[in-house]
């Protein structure tokens, strides 16, 4: 079957994470990844209507949730894989995951990022990178003239390396599914849980844990406007994608969920929404001022949802309890003046 | 005894609160106060060299440690001091603390601010003191002009309110104490304390309990040089004071040292010193931009002493456990950009 415009998710792929394997990588990412806050504000509830627990992986090692799935991919490597490398690509924060990652384990990386990467992010992940063994290098790319895959399967397949692809793999997935599995046993039963959509790793992970733990949170992924390529796969059921969309939320810019993602966020995800880049700078607006924590534009998307839809739908989320997972807080601080200029425009 | 310029500290004073008097101001705020994350960072330590754990009371309720001295007071009124209602004089964050436990505690409350003050604590205040019970008001003066201090006794004793001093009180300063217990309670033995110095409150309070539960940690207070009075009353050993100090650290603008706050540095305090305000503004941009949490500048005074200290006495801090304290994180967002130039000048 090709996977492409058009393809059905693929059911057989539907379980390949399980509540068990999201288990198993928290076991593994015991002292190794942070146990990030969960925030409360009253000005978050009085936006949302609702009482909210916000999930800070903004706060995690290298800024982002990212770090969670990179580091349970790469400690299950065979000794053999782990002597030859890994190979990702990645607008950022699965970058410096795997970066530090690779550092922790000793294990040679190489990591391919788009030229218009946050410079933040570039000199993260060279940053975490020294400490990786060699040959360990950043590989820059033009985004307009170059299918990262490509580029980085053609280097993989040169060097002998592992891809970790930074969000269709049942490991990357499984790893990023313990936030919301640390959300839930913090905050106790929620009756609905938004979660960011960028390639759909988090979103699935996430998916998988609540459905596991709570059957009847609903999960809503939250998705850029600009950038609605999953939201529009989940109401058709056909694959649909999107090219270099000009959204601010630079993590959400994935052209389409993948395989596994795709078959998941189908199977375990409830809805999925949208948000204008106006709604996303307000967000981060009232994240960074409300809740005294940097949030990346992407960060901002899945609170931005839950306002949006107290806005659209208050009778929905009235007096109920809603979990917020904040994904990133990797943004220049140069860039934060022109963003929150957005909200006020 | 006058209490000015170039009095000595009254040693009578110095043990009006105990490790005993926090560890009940710990009781009462516990599930009132929020126990805000310990947040530890690579490039944190790297700028240090040394092991750091950063308190977060920038995520406490109202952004700042200032919650738990106030309600640590307020709670402990008789119920006709609470019938009568509190009033309090401050330029941003003990008037929010006062307005919230005010609110929470159904206590009137009369909030004195500085026309100067940040707009973001201004609304703040004036939003939390919506909830407490009438006749609660918010009084703004002209700092050039008034003395605060002043301007509140008078309304106090006119309407026979209870005044509730942003530091120099026992139970004021045991309730920002519990920041030190919470800390040292995560962190485990530290080497080194960094606590920022206004009007010493949150210093005394940090001190009295490092050095209840482990003697030998060296408790370092940070003020900027432009409001160096805490640092030079501190050496001279007899109170030296600043007035209306341009620093761009609002909660250090105070003008002395309180009776109870000098007597207790002077003897719990180990060390004094000063930071630039550049050196001020670039501790801020490290921490929004490498742990991820706004501060705000007097914030950022902890971390950029110990920066400091690392930079002029390596040998001291090397290889050693250190606490630092962010105070607080209410900042217009507005103000971030100059703040932020503040540093590349």
């Amino acid at each position: 079957m090709t996977y492409a415009e058009g393809a059905r998710p693929d059911t057989s792929l539907a379980d390949a994470v399980t509540l068990a394997d999201i288990r198993a990588a928290a076991k593994r990412l015991d002292g190794v990844a942070k146990r990030t806050p969960v925030l409360t504000s009253r000005a978050i509830d009085h936006a949302v209507g609702a009482t909210c627990f916000v999930k800070c992986e903004n706060l995690q090692r290298v800024g982002a949730f990212k770090f969670r799935g990179a580091f349970n991919a790469l400690a299950q490597l065979t000794p053999e894989a782990r002597a030859k490398g890994v190979l990702t690509y990645s607008s950022g924060n699965h970058a410096q995951a795997v970066a530090l990652a690779a550092a922790l384990l000793r294990i040679p990386a190489v990591i391919v990022m788009p030229a218009n990467a946050p410079d933040v992010k570039l000199r993260a992940t060279r940053a975490y990178l020294a400490d990786a063994p060699g040959p360990s290098d950043v590989v820059v790319y033009d985004p307009a003239t170059t299918v990262r895959e490509e580029l980085g399967g053609a280097i993989a397949k040169d060097r002998g390396l592992t891809v970790i692809p930074p969000y269709d793999h049942p490991h990357v997935i499984a790893g990023q599914g313990t936030t919301a599995l640390e959300l839930l046993e913090e905050s106790g039963p929620l009756d609905h849980l938004f979660v960011c959509c960028g390639g759909g790793g988090l979103l699935s992970g996430c998916a998988v844990a609540a459905k596991g733990l709570s059957p009847r949170t609903r999960v809503i992924g939250v998705e850029p406007e600009l950038a609605d390529d999953a939201t529009r796969s989940f109401r058709a059921g056909t694959l649909q994608t999107v090219r270099n969309p000009p959204t601010i939320a630079d993590g959400a810019r994935t052209p389409y969920l993948g395989r596994y993602t795709f078959a998941i966020v189908a199977k375990y995800a409830d809805e999925m929404c949208t948000v204008s880049e106006r709604e996303l700078a307000a967000a981060m607006a009232l994240l960074m001022e409300r809740l005294r924590v940097v949030v990346e534009p992407t960060g901002a998307l899945a609170a931005a949802g839950a306002i949006r839809t107290a806005r659209e739908r208050p009778e929905q989320l009235a007096g109920s309890r809603i979990g917020i997972i904040i994904s990133g807080g990797n943004v220049d601080l140069a860039d934060i003046p022109a963003l929150l200029a957005i909200a006020a425009n």
